[in-house]
């Protein structure tokens, strides 16, 4: 695909113009891609602390200043309300529908957190060779809420949402020292192997995304996933919040291999 | 010492109680220690932001609950406000006192912010053969004012503070994989080498603590410092402001091996 080689502010400029409005996957290779949350400043303070008090389903790549529509540090020149293929508003905790550019529904007091995202730590492990299911059968990755509780934040609790990736026992080992060397984005997995043990009740029937195969000799491995921020920020309902589609992400200037620190 | 074998609770206890009022230099061994922030919750969104830019010198280990007097996950059951030997409260920037105890000072409005401390790198670095000078000399640690400026985030801006500690040349790699593993603690070492490169114009006139000794065949290591955030938000001279008093620190619960994440 012609865009994995494009710079992110090529491919911004592209979809900031309606040139592209496709899922964001495999575009820009080796840079970091973000999930958005856009909400009002009255919970932005909340928002910061849960995302402190939990890094490892909340990794903030980056806030921006109240009001501004640019992540100055980590895209310069960038345009959070335009420069992402899809997105979502919420009015109440309600979808009130999905946009191509949100520019016209900005506010002065809104506040943007750009939160890491798994497929920062993806293109490693397939790089050193581990096979990742739902890219090889083409399919979303497999997420379920799980019976761990996030440490609570003001108005913000619930529980964590991992996603889940079947692993070869001889590769699971690696797999944690390749994600371990990438703590803003996700981390080490939060579990490994029964999925019992943190309240998965059916690992065929994921509570988002699609299921993938497990084969013998393979072991579920579970991370952290992005979409628990969202998730824990619906059920609190703000009055107005503004997020990315699935699959349709922010696309910054950071390479995956600077996010270590 | 024989507090070095103590629990941090029974410490805690004892400070409460008014048995100890020394710097906390030594107690507890293997437990990490932190510096302490207190401001009233309109100064907390900028303070937690700048914190979440300025990760090296600002490494935040807790914020507490508005209003609330514990650590409530890195020092459960914990006094803020009475289980560290000294405190300096400050009004609009300027130090109005010492205390050894700040309860009749609360306020519901109070934000704690626990930061990050050296004291945690140290000791691993002393078990690998690493001296330490400024524990060597018995004195305090070498910091100096740089020309890198902190991301500014809100009301709170200013130039990043540094320790430093001479090493020798064949020990400086070994320095920064010691620090690399404990990221929740400043990480690893913002510069090596000259100086000038980062606006020091003398190094044997440190800007706070003492000078140390540097050796023939032997590097100035800089490391951010977490004096960093108390400068900073000295300058914004906030309403009101409790800190600790240097080198009497807060004593968690939580290993010092456990902060690498």
């Amino acid at each position: 695909m012609k865009l994995y080689n494009e710079s992110p502010a090529a491919v911004r400029q592209m979809i900031r113009e309606g040139q592209i409005d496709i899922p964001t996957s495999g575009m820009c290779g080796g840079y970091a891609q973000g999930n958005l949350a856009v909400m009002p400043r009255e919970y932005a303070y909340d928002f910061l602390l849960f995302a402190q008090r939990n890094p490892k389903p909340c990794p903030i790549l980056e806030v921006s200043d109240v009001g501004s529509r640019e992540f100055k540090l980590t895209a310069p020149g960038s345009d959070i309300a335009r420069d992402i293929p899809r997105y979502r508003v919420y009015r109440n905790g309600v979808l009130d529908g999905e946009y191509t550019d949100v520019a016209d529904l900005w506010r002065e007091d809104l506040v943007s957190f750009l939160i890491g995202c798994s497929f920062s730590f993806e293109s490693p492990m397939i790089e050193e060779g581990i096979e990742v299911r739902h890219i090889s059968e083409g399919c979303n990755v497999s997420m379920y809420i799980t019976n761990i509780q996030c440490k609570p934040a003001g108005v913000f609790a619930g529980p964590t949402v991992v996603s889940m990736r079947p692993i070869p026992y001889e590769q699971v080992v690696k797999a944690v020292t390749i994600t371990e060397r990438l703590p803003q984005v996700h981390g080490t997995p939060i579990h490994i192997g029964d999925p019992a043990h943190i309240g998965i009740k059916d690992i065929t029937k994921p509570d988002f995304g699609d299921a993938v195969t497990i084969n013998p000799g393979e072991v579920p491995v579970f991370w952290a996933c992005g979409v628990t921020p969202q998730a824990v920020a619906m059920q609190v309902k703000p009055s107005f919040m503004i997020t990315h589609a699935p699959g349709h992400m922010f696309i910054t200037d950071v390479k995956n291999a600077s996010l270590g620190g």
